[in-house]
């Protein structure tokens, strides 16, 4: 299989978290050619982060895309030129007042690699100390919920959690 | 934590995969509030496949986001009103000519509960059959790989599979 090839993006329409952009792809035979739509978000963080006591520091808050409150794991988005591992240590400071001086690395994914640009990267912090209070974006509320590891596992098979990001954290965290 | 309110969608922009609005959401307490942006997809289907030998069925295509060739669990977009078992028997037989009569579920996710109103919905699909030539979108062109199952569990590890949905199908089936 040869990669095809793909047009300039040109931007159809800007919001506050993405930009669409259209463009043409061509099959290496140039027998298959088409207009596709491309989103770019900015790269997006994931932690999971343990206290000192080994509960792992879990989000309650309500999320628009599906009207309803979830549990995640603390996330956020990747400020332009921002290191990786430093938007993780701000945004689980930001949305939970935990820092860590233990990271490591749990790799990172593309978020949808059909029609969106970005990746979202993956950090495993322990032993994390509370020194802060939250501060939050102005259309944040973010509850903080210390969780047993093992009642984590039960909230995954028992579908409470289901952001598909925070999953894949907590199975790379599960299988490591 | 009380839930936010969300008003009326307004469309801002269709593309041909997805749909965006803008919202303005509101917390319980009216002490925060601000516009929104929401995208809607369809719903998506993902399937684990294995073959009568106990062979996986992954599909190699180009991806448009990423701009390259990715590998991935055969997947695609819920019809309007088509359940999501359907839709998997009919996403993997048109992009590998398989067919099982012995399927499961594997839960579902939530794509992105922030902005994305969508779900993925997972299937396990044993013993498949290859009955069929491949049937493609007009803008697909799929080659079929067919791996051994700890083949598979080093790709993930290699981070050669990428796609956060394909990972999560792969993480339900070796978890079950």
């Amino acid at each position: 299989m040869k990669k095809w090839t793909r047009g300039e993006l040109t931007e159809v329409f800007r919001s506050i978290v993405f930009r669409a952009y259209k463009t043409r792809v061509e099959n290496f035979e140039k027998t298959k050619s088409g207009e596709f739509d491309i989103v770019r978000c900015a790269n997006w963080v994931n932690v999971v982060a343990l206290t000192t006591d080994n509960k792992m520091i879990l989000v309650r808050q309500y999320r628009a895309g599906l009207d309803d409150i979830t549990i995640e794991t603390p996330a956020g988005g990747i400020n332009f030129n921002e290191e990786p591992l430093l938007a993780a240590k701000r945004e689980l400071e930001e949305e939970t007042g935990y820092v860590s001086s233990e990271w490591s690395s749990l790799g990172y994914v593309d978020v949808n690699p059909a029609f969106m640009t970005n990746k979202c990267f993956f950090f495993l912090a322990k032993n994390c100390r509370n020194v802060d209070i939250q501060n939050f974006d102005p259309l944040e509320e973010i509850e903080i919920d210390l969780k047993d590891i093992s009642d984590v596992k039960e909230m995954m098979s028992a579908q409470k959690i289901t952001h598909s990001l925070t999953l894949i954290s907590l199975y790379r965290f599960f299988s490591c």
